[in-house]
């Protein structure tokens, strides 16, 4: 399955009294790469939505290794681990740029919701394009 | 013209390395004040959305006078400066609660917008609403 | 053990496009539960760094079940699952005021580290204030 | 004087119920921005750190003019106003990328603070290495 990367520095908005990045932004770069990963595919995700389909996160989950400073390059590794019928499952890996030591890693789960808001199966259009090995 | 006031703790996600409330979270406060301030003149700030009508932020200022740290209380007191027919204009002052030092001050200036996206008149019902000294 | 609770509103700058509370928030809100938590058991976390600990997130999980909306009262209950040797775990619930539905439940992971940057065993002045049972 | 610039694209996060970018990022990215222009003079903003001086904000301004959406790409332009003797200025101008439309203008103000926390004249070396024009 197809897999893509972001690679992002460290802002200072995003650092903690502790010095390092919050823990809470590793989810919204982890969302930035999944974004990457769907246009990649060639599915942007807005484009997803403006055909009446979202895909919320059910399930967000991190394992945090080590703190990344303010203004280190650090890369977002996305793939998906499964595409079933109810539900996606993204996971992540995060690097520290520098010596490529692995930062943290996780997941997200999302099921796909129509435009009434209910949850329907994965469409065959999203499967054919994703499923396929990264070329 | 009406005032209100609320209050917040400095959440930890807000301190940066410098060990301080970023900057940027007392744009948020504000926000957050400016949203008790319409609902205590009666109209929360959904109700206006519900009716068709937008305030985007025209323009935003903030003064900063002291740092606030992790788990200070905060009072964010706003009021309306202006309810003007092309503008609104909102005062706030920042206090740090321990000793009533003034933390901050800043103003936002926001145009009203209709459904379709269009700059319009300040409606008769919101000046009615809110230019009215405070009770 | 020990459990308590906070109050927050959704903060327009937490919703997002689709008009919900972002799901990065929740971290946030949760990390605000666990700062109570810890106040309410005699020892707020600010005294705790000073003491020369630091509790920093190893893991991090949060199930989504509902959207919340701008402006709505949302509950967060915070309680110690866990006060291990070398860990800390705190299990998180997040309801929607009005009506008491769970739009929410997580957990963080901790350990102890201290001064040096080592993980060092939970200390006993810890384990006895925050093992009994809430009054 | 010197000037720098950085792209960033819209982050799902950074969007608000309007659909676009909520107003308080825009300072994130200018905050961005200014860390570019200090390392493209030859002093990341870390390292004026670690000689003990900070640049804390004291003001912030914007003008916010065209909403920004969720995945646009976003050039963010900043450069010194005013390298004076007891405060740094530096402005902004965020532009759409595709249509070079000018989204927002700021800009923010800046003492220099050292090691005790008190105010102190702009360096020398600060002058000679930012008030020089731009290669």
């Amino acid at each position: 399955m197809q897999n893509a990367q972001i690679e992002v520095r460290v802002r200072y908005v995003e650092t903690d009294r502790m010095g390092v990045a919050h823990h809470t932004h590793y989810f919204s770069w982890m969302e930035a790469a999944r974004t990457e990963l769907m246009r990649q595919g060639g599915l942007p995700y807005k484009n997803l939505e403006e055909r009446g389909y979202t895909l919320p996160v059910r399930e967000a989950y991190c394992r945090y290794r080590k703190g990344l400073k303010y203004d280190e390059n650090v890369i977002i590794h996305a793939e998906f681990l499964e595409i079933a019928e109810a539900r996606l499952k993204v996971g992540y890996k995060i690097y520290r740029k520098k010596d490529k030591e692995l930062a943290a890693e996780g997941y997200t789960v999302h099921p796909f919701i129509d435009n009434s808001g209910k949850i329907v199966k994965t469409p065959d259009f999203f499967k054919k394009l994703f499923s396929a090995p990264s070329p």
